[in-house]
């Protein structure tokens, strides 16, 4: 089991901004950050090399699917990949092609009914859950969308009058920030479709082996009192990331590294998962339903684990951190282990003064390495997972809509969705950033969620 | 509305077989047949041409649709096209190479699992529901499957002793009967995923349109008493069609062509849609959940019905016949219509002496074509819809599977499903006997199912 | 295991009614029934006197309950006893009152919204499975509903015109034959509420333990061949037994006694409740859904088999016949064993000859008693337990609904209902008769429903 | 609509306790409360006469009621008002009687199982949905077990030692809030109970009828900065409102009175129901899929709006408090009216100062009352509504379950649900206080619930 040694206790944060004598809340907070169109919009040949770069990973990452494999649905909440592949090109159309390229004409005008997102139900979009039924537009034709509409934007970067170009490339930005989080979720998406053939498909070759052992774990501490989070406004952010705030934090400690996959089997044998005075109400009731017994992609053989990857089924590594898990297995565990899952103010105030780098899409690996340690280097709490947290995900304060017209990222949160932080390794680097404000179902468990431990002090 | 004429009311059925008088039940019944094995099978090379020739048109059926179109599994209850690609293989495998060919190996163990059908829940079958989510194998490997499995059959035909042969023919014959079920099963279920998508795919190009008015309406006369019905064992048919046997008629008529979509639509003008009195009671439930307006198909815009084809979408004609109704509905109908369904004995009995044909798979319309009448030329009772029976599916008196071994169309049939008879513009002309028995939940759209009605005299 | 002796198969039918020579359908039926009504009503005096009885038995059925007792409706397809009590005067108000006695005031016109029974969706009657949220009217005013009509039925017994009497007696005694199909349904009901109760109340005393061991199983043969079935138009029927009509038999027999607890317990022991082989496909679903592992109101403590009855829980009796199985149970057993169940026309024809006697409700034990032998005395086919046929429910040839203003009991029968014959524990023996057409869904377990075999000759 | 008038906005807040210089978070806080245990316990007599007073409350509260209300559970959520009766006296059975009266023989040793609650699936507890089932014990039983349990009950308050009597003390009190909240579940209860039933009884006689108009809306005016919520150890409260912390709130406003009727119905004449871009996605959802155009028990006859209430149906009076909303009607209207909901935090600080009174159960209204405005006098937060805050319900920082035997009040919060503060027409005085957390889904419309706004300043 987890043992925290007290010796082991790394650093203490830098110090926490304070609030100064006198402070009135607005006082306390961080002075508002310049508007984003003031800051110095990204050089155009740049944009265009990222944009390139961006669009041309969201295809390579589907490259290893054949069309069939692109078209499978193997869950309401999941989408085929090729939906993903429409959806962004759509989004561009939509949110940066209708908007700012005068005479744009849509490669076809159906799609918009086909590729959008909207409350359901609605008439003005295709049902989320039929998505697996649409085999036309075929893989040709889609190719064809996104080369369109990639024409049309490296155009639009080219023309746009120097009065323009921030605006334009702010929402270029977005739309490039929407794509990458579209990528993550390709690649979760497929991952379940594979596990969901009885001839479990792998995506790519093995990965190297762990060598390594999980590293003990250690605490970060800090000694409460108020904080700033959100997103300040330098750089592109989702409107949920804003506006920045002050928070007031109790003294509180932070696990150095994720929970393991040895000590989540640990957990289990010792009946976890029969525990019900360990589960939120709602949780014991769906993890009874379902049958769960482990995490989301394990299964045993005789005495052994095996976990599914997207390079294959293998035997269970004791020194990865567990991932799929739903939020009720997280809070479980951290309950079982007499802890608790961070809140999100915690995690955000920890990680801002960090690296934003660790086991992420762009490393290649897919999957989570081996549990490493914060206690005795630069702290780490991006990759790998993303960490749950015991916030239920609110609008901040002060909080409004920028521009509504900007999608699913930029409406209404819904009611009922718990916040997670950090990135995983499937997360592409560009997304990875304190502020960032992940959110899922406490029952969802088929993006790469894990665990990160706190407690009082 | 249909207007029987009297004066139209065509020739009485030539005279029906009596019972003789001191007649025993088993007397009554025609002599059992002499067992298939006992008749001559089939000589190899016609029966290798007819294998060649089906294996291939299945492939024909599915070669219009891409690979993604092929993925497609628009409701639990229909399948994939590449499904059936494979389960036909796979059948063949299992009835036919395991059992007579010796040394057959099986081109990858793990098909049995993916493509055999089971009653579920089940370990030993892949969930029917769930048949959508094979993205692998592959196209080209399913392709490959089905090579391998033509030639062991073909290799089989050639190299079985001459002892052996009549049974082996006999089984063949029967996957044949299966494969050729399985090719109308694949066109209804490419045509409901096809109206899946909104951008409603096209099939095969339009048909020439019907010119001719539908007949009116004539009667086929029946005078009662004992007549025999079901499979007399000459050539080959499914178990449930057997034994023969003798069941008594009240005197009864039958209508000479199906009803008409203009027919249909007074029904619905007339309200038929919302009186409760019309209907079976779980029909009007499942009539109000499900939104039932209209049959399968069809739709409304401003003051025009359209339906939706295998050739894409057009005006709705009123002098076809009416299909894609369910059992509710087509006795809804027959009761508005102050008349009834026929029961599967009136209906066979009265296509006993009809000759086997009509607009079947083989026209290649793949749609009913102008209601035809019987009412001034040979009877007509093939083609065009499934025609539904008041009839539940019993197994016959003194039935019993002769091989449970054969799969779904040897097995115990399911409660609660009416039959159908005659056969349907996808059904292919092999298949169209008196005694054939296709049976669906009263429920079930999807199929091309119409309604003949019959009355008491 | 059941044994059947040859030499113990008891004596044949009497020689059945035999198709002469030339006969037509026609000719083969019995002469048609004279009109009921010119058959000679009853006296009023003894109508009067059978009316006051049977209204007097429902409430004393109710009695032993409370209240709260009848309040309670365990399943959607339950109803609770007050429900019974109010629906069957109801009856009498819409079905007799409203029709023959002028002037006549409905006591409560809001009552027929509530008590009414309708096919849903509609808005004229209240929705069946929220029967139970009916706390008003409560238990006295419904006492004095049924006083009401029952004084008012009583004054138009003497006050009806001679010219009018066969038509008005005619209805009543269509109203106490409902009537009496209800008071088995408020002790089904009544059972099932009580069992859904963890404290398990019972309803009445223990009755006299069975001291005699079941007989061993003989069997009744029919050499085949046309019979006649259905009501003979003498006496009141409800519609469907309706008309009388030939059907050609082939040779069975019959058992003599139902299939017993120790018989069904070595099917459970067998295995027969994970054998999908033996079960209807709808049946396994159902039963691997609903967890079933033996019929409804059984459980085991330890080595032992319970089963609750209406005088309480009690050990299992292997002697008495198994009862509260659904059809699919019952079909399951039937395979296993070997044999098959009747159809419906057997068993009718069986019983045509037989005394209308046994095991009723009139005997007061409302539990099955110890298997009774057919094979030495007077065949025995009514009461202990409702006999499941393989016949669906669907209406004879030639039907007609007489009146469709007679609610229920004269509309057309749901599809996928399966017959059941004879009679139970719990049936009053006015409903005693070869002709009565009990129906029930195959996954019915609350009637005291049980197994009677059958096989081929 | 709403039409704040700034001059009319009201006073602000008293001072809130700012954070002084050099503050940690621990310092900010209040000091800690002295342990409970140490606060002086109530006297017996003052003890007994209160448990005396409540328990006889809970009674009179069913006392319109006959046997047969008692049993309804109109939906899943609700349970049967005699379910309340026998549940409270199980509540002092196994947390104060079985803890502290030694050698206390349970009235029933079942009544654990049927009146216990528990996360489900458990066998440890009587499903939930299915209390309405409970026929027995009967209502003479509960009464009789509701005597045992007072009378052993005030045996223990006379007898306990001294040094023991501040401990049982306080579990007593703990007991009587749980009582004095299942009273207000009771009602609520049985209002929904008797909406159920077509005829619509009532619960009471009609109330007087409001005179006034309801005030004009005006704001309450909060800085922002660091303030103090949750309880503060003085007096009895539930685990969940511990412990008192720090928050930071930025300057809002809090409307004078909650949304009236009127200002409802122009939401719902605006198209509020209709507009998904204002509802929580969620919300959406399950707004059509039940169909809600109005709050629950409303409904309209020709042009007229009705309310079902406690004391029948009545014309909706515009001047009273819209009550029976969901959170997700709640938030939309908020939006629609370019506002927000209180989050808990604002709502408490603001609430701290006030006078605990208002339109409250001991009133016996039973209905809000003319929606008042706390602009010209002292503010007024509690009473008429619940009202509906912003935020999801979290355990506060460093909370932990205090004393987990005591049932549903001190376990794991389940997650999804959202905090309501204040109190309603139903909720008994003695729980009314800042810190008290009630907490629903967001779908739960049958407690009194409504709506006041807030804005940003």
């Amino acid at each position: 089991m987890i043992t925290p040694d007290p010796a082991m206790a790394g650093p203490t944060f830098p110090p926490p901004r304070r609030a100064a004598p006198g402070d009135t809340a607005a006082a306390a907070q961080p002075p508002p950050a310049a508007p984003a169109a003031a800051s110095a919009a990204e050089p155009r040949p740049l944009l265009a090399a990222r944009f390139r770069r961006i669009r041309t990973v969201t295809g390579q990452l589907a490259a290893p699917l054949t069309p069939e494999d692109q078209m499978v649905q193997s869950a309401p909440e999941t989408s085929p990949v090729k939906w993903h592949l429409a959806h962004t090109s759509w989004f561009l159309e939509r949110h940066v092609l209708e908007r700012f390229a005068s005479g744009y004409r849509a490669f076809d005008d159906r799609f918009a009914f086909l590729f959008n997102t909207c409350v359901e139900p609605q008439p003005t979009c295709h049902p989320a859950a039929a998505r697996g039924l649409l085999s036309r537009p075929g893989h040709e034709e889609l190719r064809q969308y996104r080369d369109h509409v990639n024409a049309a934007v490296l155009r639009l970067i080219d023309e746009t009058p120097d009065a323009e170009w921030a605006g334009v490339a702010r929402r270029i930005e977005l739309a490039l920030q929407h794509e990458q989080y579209c990528q993550e979720r390709l690649l979760a998406d497929a991952k379940h479709a594979f596990w969901s053939n009885p001839l479990r498909p792998t995506y790519q070759p093995p990965q190297p082996a762990a060598l390594a052992a999980a590293a003990g774990q250690s605490w970060m501490v800090h000694p409460g009192g108020p904080e700033g989070i959100g997103h300040d406004g330098s750089g592109v952010a989702f409107d949920l990331e804003e506006p920045r705030h002050v928070v007031w934090l109790e003294p509180f400690r932070l696990s150095g590294r994720l929970v393991t996959n040895a000590e989540y089997l640990e957990f289990i044998e010792d009946g976890g998962y029969a525990d019900a005075a360990l589960w939120d109400p709602e949780g014991w009731t769906t993890a009874q339903r379902e049958g769960w017994r482990a995490p989301l992609y394990w299964f045993k053989r005789g005495p052994d684990w095996f976990q599914f990857t997207l390079s294959g089924t293998r035997l269970l590594d004791g020194e990865e951190p567990v991932c799929h898990v739903s939020w009720y297995e997280a809070a479980a565990f951290a309950r079982w282990d007499g802890r608790r899952l961070p809140t999100e103010a915690e995690w955000e105030v920890a990680a801002q003064p960090l690296r934003r780098t660790g086991n992420l899409l762009d490393y290649g690996r897919l999957h989570p390495a081996v549990a490493a340690c914060a206690g005795d280097g630069p702290w780490q709490l991006y990759g790998d997972c993303w960490e749950w947290t015991s916030s239920p995900l609110v609008p901040y304060p002060r909080w409004s809509p920028s521009d509504k017209a900007v999608g699913e990222h930029a409406g209404l949160p819904a009611a009922g969705r718990m916040v997670l932080k950090g990135g995983s390794a499937l997360t592409p680097g560009d997304l990875v950033r304190a502020s960032f404000r992940h959110h899922l179902t406490p029952s969802s468990r088929w993006h790469m969620t894990g665990i990160r431990l706190a407690e009082d002090v």
